[in-house]
């Protein structure tokens, strides 16, 4: 905790109070990319928070210096200068597992708060830095590792602390958001809205993390520990990736009264049922609203119902309005010693993606007579129940699209049956198998 | 604060801290109404989180008493039994001006802290009541005062904390949107769609709360107080029925691609402009899609953009659940000593409905030649400006209703030029006049 703390008063435009010294809680950056320089800057733009910054750190620091922050503000590539100063918070937003989990640790160690974005390490080892905070009489907020500016982590944590949440479904990848609405919305292939979103920044250049879900599955162990009192490890999420999606996707699910978009979900029913994928979600939901790098996160409680939360998932300064706010939240006394006081027991459930659901399958064939005969028969003998059969005209033999829904079943019995399908030999490609959620 | 606090250990599994002994936090609920009696079930079912209902205070107590409450609860119809308790946290829930404050004035001054979710009391004295908080070192939370189970109040407190708030505009009143909803989808007049209301419960017996804004600008005048910290009376605020809403208007508004919600909005530019009433809302918008007595808030920061809570804005259990969240965070030990560091400071600003918006003009009129010409010159004499005019066919000449929409100028400018236009004798009834957002 902040040894001196930030005491503005509440009301200083009648000077009742005025005779009280404002204190200054003091803060170190670490790392000064994006997030970090946007900290830094609502930090000196917003001076009657009672936050002053002290030191940045950066690898070869001086190629960052920049001219709006105050000459008090020390600026180092010796991670030592600022562990052996007297910041009361370090803030690390380096990204990556190290050397952020050492600097975490190294901090916390020292006797410093810590407030972090940094998802893989708080979905890495957020319970082991949270005890080690605990031991320290010290905080780790983490507010900005999900969804960037929207404040679901707080949400989870306090606002519906209240509740018993048995549910959390979100769309936490802006990448996969943005590319699946350009497929949607020009028609375009898959590989063509890749290529576009990285000409315009909106994905890496190497995009696996977010097209293939690791990222959203970070997220989503994260979000599960925090709203549903569950530790799961991130490796253990199903995670598919949303490459095999193309245009033909959207007009079928547009016939079902859905679209596609990359959920990340998770439900509690003794076993955690968890699941990164894309998925077809009704027009009807907030879901299928969400545009471009926007986030949405639906929490489900048995008392309280559904939950809507929504926002800027990425970007500088959303992301940054999460760290300050976590700051900020330590500066006012949330004290760690009292921080496991009321909170519920952590479970480590069973970890499965055998989500019960209706299924979208969705099949490019060489044409011939009996395909359908062949696809139902093996559906058959497995025991799952064909909902509908949709194939739409203008696409050539040799490479045809068409689509079977299944009635609600588990996941698993889809796959098994899918293994005797994609060995056909009218198959093009493997089948695209979407959950109906 | 408590003075024994709830402390069971993050992680039982490892059965590592098994050792340290649960402490309890005491709770008195004062009120067992729809609320109260969710927040006892609530505090039951969920024994996990260390909380323990010790009083239950009504008045004519014995025609509440249930059967599922511990054998140890004391109920009571004497509030000092409550008050000189050894509870930790005074729970009111009776909602209304008086006895509410007297009782959480006296538990504040008798060392305890407060929760309420009572919108009347916060909105009339909350910076009072915060301040005697302070004062005695208890805290004061009300989290359920505002959108029942959304949990915007914390949202805006901390969530967003580290952005600077610059507009808040929702939907704060589910009987507005429920019989709003029912104009447009079943096409009914007003007054039916407020009986039917009435008759499932969704709309009270004096429906002038709701129907008039007064409900939502209470809740209106603590979001700007929480969110833009902005000191304003609910009085202060302008407040317009929906009661001039016909189903004829949604045809309208929806040529127009727009609904109609009851809005409630501030936005802090100088000035603090805020108002509730009905408007326009594109259907694009999140606002368009509130359905029944769902409540939604957005929120606008310089730094973090637009942020979105949505969800059960009324009913027990929900309202419940907010109320819960507060206890709890009262019970994790956010002291009131530190709770005003890194506050901002509360701004008394001038208040003003005076938005510049488009507007919408619904006339009924007895229809005669050369009306829109009188109309139009008089809008032309107070420099303003027609951008479209709409009329259906199919409406008797003596009841014929019209639409004029105007392009963007100030609410102040249409009032003036509506006073000269509702005195014209082919006028039916008066003007409807609605923003446009």
């Amino acid at each position: 905790m902040p040894k001196e703390v930030a005491a503005t008063t509440q009301h200083d435009s009648d000077g009742s109070n005025a005779a009280q010294k404002p204190q200054v809680c003091k803060v170190a950056l670490v790392g000064f990319g994006t997030v970090g320089s946007s900290v830094a800057r609502i930090l000196v733009e917003r001076p009657h928070t009672g936050l002053r910054l002290t030191h940045v750190y950066n690898r070869n620091v001086a190629r960052k210096k920049v001219n709006w922050l105050p000459p008090e503000v020390v600026w180092t590539e010796n991670i030592d200068d600022v562990l052996s100063s007297d910041a009361d918070i370090v803030v690390e937003v380096m990204g990556g597992l190290e050397p952020a989990e050492d600097c975490v640790r190294r901090a916390l160690t020292s006797g410093k708060s810590v407030v972090t974005a940094n998802k893989q390490l708080i979905a890495h080892c957020g319970p082991e830095l949270i005890s080690l905070a605990w031991q320290k009489h010290q905080q780790i907020e983490f507010g900005a590792s999900v969804a960037g500016g929207v404040p679901v982590i707080s949400g989870l944590h306090e606002g519906l602390a209240g509740d018993e949440l048995v549910r959390i479904c979100g769309i936490l990848n802006g990448t996969c958001n943005y590319i699946l609405s350009q497929i949607e919305s020009n028609g375009v292939p898959f590989a063509t809205a890749l290529r576009e979103a990285q000409k315009l920044g909106f994905a890496e250049a190497d995009p696996t993390e977010d097209i293939d879900g690791f990222d959203a599955r970070a997220k989503l162990a994260i979000l599960a520990r925090v709203g549903l009192h569950c530790e799961v490890a991130a490796n253990n999420i199903l995670a598919r990736s949303i490459s095999g999606v193309e245009a033909v996707d959207f007009e079928y699910a547009n016939q079902l009264g859905c679209t596609i978009r990359q959920i990340s979900r998770a439900e509690l029913k003794g076993q955690l049922f968890a699941a990164v994928q894309p998925a077809l979600v009704p027009l009807t939901s907030p879901l299928a609203r969400v545009e471009g790098s926007q986030n949405l996160v639906m929490a489900t409680g048995i008392y309280g119902g559904e939950t809507v939360f929504g926002g800027h998932g990425a970007g500088g300064n959303p992301t940054a309005v999460a760290v300050v706010s976590d700051i900020l939240a330590i500066a006012r006394g949330k004290q760690a010693g009292d921080g496991r006081a009321g909170q519920p027991v952590v479970k480590s459930p069973a970890v499965t993606s055998n989500f019960t659901t209706k299924h979208y399958l969705r099949f490019l064939v060489r044409d011939r007579p009996g395909i359908i005969a062949t696809l139902a028969t093996i559906l058959d003998k497995h025991g799952i129940n064909i909902d509908s059969v949709l194939q739409k005209p203008g696409y050539p033999k040799s490479h045809l699209p068409f689509l079977i829904t299944l009635e609600e079943c588990k996941a698993s019995l889809v796959d098994h049956a899918l293994q005797q399908m994609d060995a056909l030999d009218f198959m093009v490609q493997p089948c695209l198998h979407l959950p109906i959620l």
